[in-house]
């Protein structure tokens, strides 16, 4: 299957585009669609970065904007065919203690977006970045769609409000889109100068420092972790059929594994580091949303999506592009 | 059982407390606390009125704030024991049209208000009002609050944020609340300048004004109405417990009924006016619910609630009552 033929005529626009998953969809894409512009806002705490477009700097336009910015949105989804939205506040924690910044990102501005298409682009197609955080601590797994969603924290919930925007503007607009519910990705391009944005490559940059990972509470915790060039393909797939118009799916790996696992893996392919059992922050426990596992039925039999990138593999293509480019990711911290 | 005897020595907020529930809720209060606040933004389009009032303004303060007043807020919750968290937009319609103003309201003041809380009152207990609204098209009936929450408009959508807010900071912070997921309100000192805020109370005055009430598309859609001195029952009994802490709860008549039936009900009541049936408009369509009909069991089984109004004689009180008052509600206009 070629998931870049439907593109070859497409303008396409990627909100957070020089993000972790933007970056990478941005990496698949350049050269291979019409046009493709990455609107990022590169705010320091968050994802973006531009070293994460080198090399296609040529490909793409790249407009720095916020996604909180009304009348730059208004003008940016004109003409545009597909709108991969993965502009977000993505951390648990920062969304407990700046509860606003979290709402304007994660609702406010999906209103934006999507009142811009309302009025200006109906005829596009929109992908919106979900997430498990959505189901707070599942109460069966693994978790299928028809799972309640009783988020533990404000992050969760905005981010399910924000999802189901797109779901009513599909409805009663005419405005395509679906969600696609994300569980830990990891992979190249990923955010590395905190522990808050996501917990594998964290890992992974601590055992290539040789230092300890610190287990909270024994680590037994259980993940689904998706390589990002399988959650690349699902946006891919998402955005070019209509099936799934006012849907929203899971996605995984079919897999889980614990955070203990994790851990040992990345020191293992890394060669460097330890792992070490601490106590639980209290913060973090509070917001603790036990194991994950997530079941894809839905968006494997809709798209044939399936996850391809085993996660011995998907950390060893992590480790090796860390490696060589570590100095763009903390090395100057 | 009185319901009252637990709010003697007890200081009492009432967000929206001009508007239809709240002031009912003051009505009952009113002599019965240690001290009873309302706050009200008075915006004309909305549900406050001070007639609402009327009769218990020596027993009550009444503070003119807007919810969205995050210093005000900050203020008023303090040293109160409970607040009835009832200020809100609940047009459905006027949600698609204005949705920021609908987000403001009904999502990022829940978050003031519970951040306020957070930092000067944690010891307080809070009832918020959600609606069957967060429910939206009912897969299976009567809903219970295992049914999924997919909102077809945006009000749903923020009062499902609003309410799971107040969850996250009942179980991660201790700022004790619940929610009451409620359906169709009617009765006395609901705002009837328009149809917009609820669909029985506008019956009612058409059928006094000898007009006639148009049943969209036939008004065979099922609704659940519940009677507004049943309601304040539910708050009563949902702020007196520590059970409810962390919970959220359908409460409903136990009966639906169609529109046509409420409607010609209206007009037997009030000997006055007659029924037609108009076609849908597309704008109310679109986000229909159909049928809609509350299992209520988990909330009478938590605290003993049970509605004890039946419709023909709620509907009497509400014809008698706007009979008398008709100038204070829309006669001005």
């Amino acid at each position: 299957m070629n998931m870049l033929a439907p593109y070859k005529d497409l303008r396409v626009l990627v909100t957070g585009g020089a993000g972790f998953i933007g970056s990478n969809l941005a990496h698949r894409l350049a050269g291979r669609c019409a046009e493709l512009t990455l609107v990022d806002s590169l705010i320091p705490e968050y994802g973006g970065n531009l070293f994460n477009i080198s090399g296609i700097e040529d490909q793409v336009k790249v407009n720095i904007a916020d996604v909180r910015d009304e009348s730059s949105m208004d003008y940016l989804v004109r003409d545009k065919d597909v709108i991969f939205n993965l502009a977000g506040q993505v951390s648990h924690l920062d969304s407990m203690h700046d509860p606003y910044t979290d709402l304007e990102i994660n609702c406010r501005s999906q209103l934006s977006i999507l009142e811009a298409c309302k009025k200006h682009n109906r005829r596009v197609k929109i992908v919106f970045a979900g997430t498990r955080g959505q189901y707070g601590r599942p109460e069966r797994l693994p978790v299928d769609e028809t799972h309640l969603m009783w988020p533990t924290d404000v992050n969760g919930i905005n981010k399910m409000a924000g999802e189901r925007y797109h779901i009513v503007y599909n409805d009663v607009y005419g405005v395509r889109a679906c969600s696609l519910r994300l569980t830990n990705t990891y992979g190249p391009r990923h955010h590395m100068r905190t522990s808050r944005q996501g917990v594998l490559s964290w890992f992974i940059r601590l055992a290539l420092e040789g230092r300890e990972i610190p287990l909270f509470g024994g680590g037994e915790q259980q993940r689904d972790f998706n390589y990002v060039d399988d959650v690349v393909d699902a946006f891919l797939l998402a955005a070019a059929s209509d099936r799934t118009n006012g849907q929203v799916y899971n996605i995984g790996s079919g897999a889980a594994v614990s955070l203990r696992e994790a851990a040992e893996l990345a020191v293992q392919v890394a060669g460097q580091g330890s792992v070490r059992v601490v106590e639980f922050p209290p913060d973090k426990k509070k917001i603790e949303i036990g194991d994950y596992c997530a079941d894809f039925t839905r968006f494997r039999e809709a798209v044939g999506w399936t996850p391809r990138v085993p996660l011995p593999e998907g950390v060893g293509r992590t480790v090796a592009f860390f490696r060589e480019h570590r100095q763009q990711y903390w090395e100057e911290d």
